[in-house]
């Protein structure tokens, strides 16, 4: 089996202590600085980031065997542990990952290491066995749930495994419309190189630009257009995965009833039971047309009202997304309408591509105008459309001007959406409120199913001193919040390190036994990304 | 949580050694009386099947003890060591079942244990562990692959646990279309308690009449209506599981990233991991309208790829089908050509409901005529219809005229489905010729997915002698084909005793690693339905 060698990168180099090509960070616009203190009130402008060669880290615990071992395998120009790979490794980008960067002294990976193949990964994870070596794959450092934290467990040492190297597409299936892609492939080199076979994967998530294959299947993603494409679990057919103690090809057929369904046990996986190599995916053909077309509700229930129509009739469009009304606010605030009031109600967007679009533009219309609807033209839907992944260059502008910005999300069943909507809000502002903060909660709903739906909250706060354990005290309430009211501790950001001491609340102790049971046999000396998915202080 | 009574069974009890109720078999229609020695020559027919009363089974192995124990927890009255108990339980309905039970000499459970609540079932694991008996978790007994054959493994004795009375509607949430309903209820006890709410499950396998909702998420199955509303697996949003060391409730959204999706090890488990006792399911409002309609096709080949078509286009009918060659000849001829030719080409039956069937007969219809279709009014598929869940009453009438008939089922890639298909068929009748036997080899497709689709192959033959033991060697052959040729082991009908040999072939060392990892983990000494799934001898 051949790799191509992956394309040119879409995308230049992430900001190593932000999100995004550095050259496309900007200053606050003028409608946000405007906005920022009618809703925070004064703001107080934080100490600069450290420079990357100011920042301090301990010494590589990796010797001279170490390292001649892993490069006998990749070769030398694919081991390092200069400062700057050690630092751009050392976490993904969460907010709290982001105060981290900003700060002098940092912990980071003790090297990082670039196999090419997925038996280049086998034999990576056999030295890192023989050496005692703790292993975090790393695909395109977006995690937002603290999966990269470099913590390495009882193990001697930690490195990055850095997977972008096993990129592109390894073989597509015209008549099946499926193809094969090496996991580290990022989402627009996938696209890129579908593209040239007329066909798309269609999966678009906020982290689309840097976020890699491996990494959509690994932490469950789910994409913008997942109300017409379904969540990436759904999109995998097959699954290649290299484990300490053995490797495994899953997916024989498009259904099967051999058993249970072993792919499932790796899609989630974050890395703690094997590093997955190849995906194999739906894919389908680029579609030729699309159509935008948003939506105004009178209040957020009346558009969750509607939202539950479109999912529960089905064959609806490819994108909906519903804002609450304080999302709505700022959204139309920044597009022009700061110094009126605010915008009341309810705002949404709608996009649909590929087959019958004009049918389920029908549909969909009539069950969004008979939940109390009014279309809105194509302008807001454009809009969101231009801008869908430049959220996070957003949140790096409002930490540099000193305004505290994190999202979160969860997602429950119709009937419970507004019981957990509110009790995730209630969590937020009081918590921010008892710490002293000013803040604006804002949520939309994204990602619809026949029996529920995503909420995604958005918090804006200003946090007058130590933002991150502030953030840390809120955060552990909220969590507490969800679970108490129904909701799962995560939809589509995964569990990593920050959600797992949540998750024997979300799936019970014998559903950790499960995991442990599969952790233990796969990865017996726990090499694999010790303390992520599973608390740490329990794995062994 | 209280559960329902059930609903009156909408079936007679199932015949003791053959299909359905025993008022409802008939002798083998004319036609295909006529048929048959066309296809196979001269048929022997076999002795008599013996009575009940007259089969021979070893004493019970439970001891006074044992019983006490069951007694204590469901009742005197739901304990049984009874000879007919203990026949009806001894196996499912696999044709190797049926030519067994024709047999004087039986093996059985030592007995039968009738829990009513999730509790009772809990209590009922925790008696078997500690007195050493194995336990097969019983549904509807419509097993096709061994899954209910009376294996002890090393333990003294073995119960049949019968969940039937776990059953009813537990709950329904009609704003979230979602119901909770008990693991032993049958296919029509939850249709008609779902259809006094206005909803429907619409999950209609074969085996609809009498297998049982838990049994449906074990055996991992799938409908007639699967193009439409998917696989049960796709149905599944919730269950709750009863282990020897411990209870699970999975499900709390109906999408998560709260880790790798637990339902899914349970889902195809076949009861080796623990017991089933409640399932969450989407449920959609009953459908209004019904459109039916029958289509030729010029070859099997032209047929296979306008269900291609279909399949990648999306939103098309909720039930499509389409017979090879040698199987549209034979429904023909059963439907009254007889005498005539036998029919050319390849038939296809389309049905369609619930939202916009206009549109979608309209797509669907462009595709089959763009393949080659010919549409041919409502007649065929109203047949199939009418007749859907019949074929294995006609399977006991062809036994009893001493034809041999079995069914097996596959699926692959649609690159691979040509390829797959002329590797069974050529197993199935080398296999048969080599024995001496003549054949006659059906197949259609009836589950179809964007990337492949299911094989059914039904098979006819005139076995002269031994036929279990012809048809052991035969279908051993055909399952290597079916991996060597990529195939799946099954695509519905699951693993059981009769497929784990296979297993190892279809997900590989490291996966049934995996798996034997969570059976220790969850049932530590091994007492659930030992031997099936995974190969007995190596279990422990």
């Amino acid at each position: 089996m051949t790799h191509g060698n992956g394309s040119a990168a879409a995308e230049a180099d992430m900001r190593w202590n932000g999100w995004g090509d550095p050259a496309k960070a900007k200053d606050l616009p003028l409608a946000v600085r405007t906005l920022l203190p009618l809703l925070l009130g004064r703001i107080r402008k934080p100490a600069s980031a450290v420079d990357l060669d100011a920042v301090v880290l301990a010494a590589s615990a990796l010797d001279d065997a170490d390292l001649a071992a892993f490069a006998q395998i990749v070769g030398t120009e694919n081991v390092t542990t200069a400062h700057e790979a050690r630092v751009r490794h050392s976490g993904g980008r969460s907010t709290p990952d982001l105060l981290r960067l900003r700060a002098e002294d940092q912990e980071a990976p003790d090297g990082v290491v670039r196999p090419a193949s997925h038996d280049e990964v086998v034999a990576c994870l056999r030295v890192s066995v023989e050496r005692g070596v703790a292993v975090i794959p790393y695909g395109g450092g977006t995690s937002v749930v603290g999966a990269l934290r470099p913590e390495r467990g009882q193990h001697r040492a930690v490195v990055s495994l850095d997977l972008r190297r096993l990129s592109g597409l390894v073989r597509i299936d015209e008549v099946s419309d499926e193809a094969v892609i090496a996991a580290g492939t990022t989402g627009p080199d996938a696209e890129a190189q579908l593209a040239a076979h007329g066909y798309e994967l269609g999966h678009y998530p906020q982290s689309f630009r840097y976020a890699t294959i491996g990494g959509f299947a690994a932490a469950r993603s789910s994409g913008q257009n997942s109300t017409g494409h379904g969540r990436f679990d759904t999109m995998v057919t097959g699954i290649r995965v290299a484990t300490p103690t053995g490797d495994l090809e899953l997916g024989r057929s498009p259904g099967s009833a051999a058993g249970p369904d072993l792919i499932r046990v790796f899609l989630g996986s974050e890395g703690v039971f094997g590093v997955i190599t190849e995906v194999r995916v739906r894919v389908h053909p680029i579609p030729r047309d699309r159509v935008l077309e948003s939506w105004t509700f009178p209040d957020f229930a009346s558009g969750v009202d509607a939202l539950r129509r479109v999912a529960q009739a089905g064959g609806g469009p490819t994108v909906i997304r519903l804002s609450d009304e304080a999302e709505t606010a700022v959204s139309l605030a920044q597009v022009g309408r700061i110094g009126k009031a605010l915008a009341k109600g309810a705002s949404a967007v709608t996009v649909y591509e590929g087959e019958g679009i004009e049918h389920r533009r029908m549909r969909t219309s009539a069950a969004l105008l008979a939940a109390g609807g009014t279309s809105a033209g194509e302008g807001a839907s454009e809009k969101w459309l231009a801008g869908r992944f430049d959220g996070p260059y957003l949140r790096d502008s409002l930490l540099d001007a000193g305004v505290f910005c994190e999202t979160l999300e969860t997602a429950t069943t119709w009937s419970n959406l507004a019981t957990l909507r509110s009790a995730v809000d209630g969590a937020l502002r009081d918590g921010l409120a008892d710490a002293g903060a000013r803040s604006y909660v804002m949520c939309h709903v994204s990602h619809i199913y026949p029996t529920g739906a995503s909420l995604y909250f958005t918090v804006l706060a200003s946090i007058r001193t130590e933002p991150s354990s502030v953030w840390s005290r809120v955060k552990a309430r909220t969590n507490d919040a969800i679970l108490a009211a129904g909701g799962t501790i995560s939809h589509h950001h995964a569990v990593g390190r920050d959600h797992a001491p949540w998750l024997e609340s979300e799936i019970g102790a014998t559903g950790v036994r499960i995991l442990r049971a599969i952790k233990r046999e796969l990865d017996p000396t726990g090499i694999l990304n010790p303390g992520a998915l599973l608390p740490a202080e329990r794995t062994h």
